[in-house]
């Protein structure tokens, strides 16, 4: 099939480069010159002419656009800009990270100009190239069924599936997401207790290496970490300064407006934030607190 | 090599197996017929005689025991029971969950006695039988170098490996457990927060599988769980009650006593002992406070 790809950074551009292999036609678009070049290499039809872009997939009976960029405005620009330029009938896939509430009021202006919507939730990272990606896909049914030679060349046997209506798949991806930031706090605490126990001298690399070879949490998200203690085991070079992208919030923030009690994620999204102080203003708070009632000395 | 395996459950006896495989000799003891019968028609040596299971493997020149039981009494009786039974030189294994303080208590012991000590925390579940177990091991180095073709036999290339003094595998294998609990809890508020959200109809089996295929929270744990919601996909059918037994806590009681902060780790053992009460009696204080301070009903 032939495919528009927009935006060709680390995830787009290895999407494009797999379908490129699997004899699929892609037109790419960046405003990167090193990015399209890559992609022109790989076999692909590539411009930083969005009108170019535009007028090169027109030509398809269903032009396909996959759009491929930071969630937000950039991707909401997009979409708008696509519903405006492509023919009815095309089909329009926002695969980045989009809150799915964005994803359902996109859909609608979409479909309203007779385009077809599917948003993928697109999970995998850069292994996904190698591995497979794995791909939760809401929106128009028949346009899933027409696209789904691509999605099958891009994932595993069973790495994609239809979730339902407008929005679930990005629903979805973004409870996977809350999920990530859970498995990663645990594992990460483990390795805290582990560096910090007084008792044994422990080599960190060794034991996630170990884990990651028939253990019980052995994981993918492991096997992509196996060399973070390798050359500095005691991480004394980075900063314990961790972002978020959306995903960790959005989490919380439905599983506050559903009443639903989620203590593990919402903590992990909490111990973000706090990664980012040097001190909080809670803890001088207590400190204050006790030197107030029992005269506990309070650090200056 | 020859091996005596002292209990011949599901993990003992996936070893014994394991071992008779791959051409090492078993000699097993359980009190139970049923389990030795198996290890016997898999061409092990059995009896429920623990003074015949002493008399053949002391006739080795370095008799090995495996112990596999569950940790706490049983483990520590049968390990001072081996300390007085067994010849000098010998090597006494302790594979189970026991807490490591009691394997640095047991190990002093037993060099006192001029045997061999080794802690092994065993992971891998029943999978390990076809997968390859993970053993983390602590103890006398030279004991794990002369039983290392059996870790050998049992695991992975890199599944096996010797973390340091005795007590050292035990408290790896500790804080595994400690992640595991973090890691389920993860995954269990992600299948939470879907199967309660209003907007779409999900269909969790299909979710989890394709998580599997691919996605970056694809590990072990959705492997072993892939069917969870396959026959009765509301979990209509159980309780959501949940046991632990043991490392969980010891994970967290270590965590106070080192002053290491692990709010998700101990979290999810904390929604493990809420998960066995129907109400709490805080949910009831916290009613009638409402109530005191603001007039708010009170449920009776």
């Amino acid at each position: 099939m032939k495919v528009g790809i927009i935006g060709l950074g680390k995830m787009g551009s290895g999407i494009a480069k797999k379908l490129l292999i699997k004899n699929h036609e892609i037109i790419g678009f960046d405003v990167d010159k090193k990015a399209l070049n890559e992609i022109k290499k790989a076999g692909g039809i590539v411009t930083d002419s969005i009108g170019e872009f535009l007028e090169r997939i027109n030509i398809n009976e269903t032009p396909i656009v996959w759009v491929m960029l930071p969630s937000g405005d950039i991707t909401n620009g997009t979409l708008m800009l696509l519903k405006e330029k492509l023919k009815k009938g095309s089909i329009i896939i926002d695969a980045g990270n989009s809150n799915y509430k964005d994803s359902v009021k996109n859909s609608e202006q979409i479909k309203n100009s007779s385009i077809n919507w599917l948003d993928i939730g697109t999970s995998g990272g850069v292994l996904g190239f190698e591995r497979g990606y794995c791909f939760m896909v809401g929106g128009d049914q028949e346009a899933y069924n027409y696209i789904s030679p691509i999605l099958n060349a891009l994932s595993k046997k069973d790495g994609y599936g239809y979730m339902g209506k407008a929005g679930s798949g990005h629903f979805v991806k973004m409870i996977h997401n809350g999920i990530e930031y859970g498995l990663m706090q645990a594992y990460a605490e483990g390795f805290e207790l582990l560096e910090k126990n007084s008792k044994y001298k422990l080599d960190l690399s060794k034991i996630l290496n170990l884990w990651q070879n028939g253990s019980i949490i052995e994981s993918l998200l492991l096997e992509v970490s196996k060399d973070i203690f390798k050359e500095d085991s005691k991480l004394e070079n980075i900063k314990g300064y961790v972002e978020d992208s959306g995903e960790g919030r959005w989490t919380a923030e439905e599983a506050i407006v559903e009443g639903v009690c989620l203590p593990v994620i919402t903590m992990a999204l909490m111990q973000r934030f706090r990664s980012r102080q040097e001190e909080t203003f809670s803890d001088k708070v207590i400190a204050q607190m006790r030197n107030g009632f029992g005269g506990h000395s309070v650090k200056s």
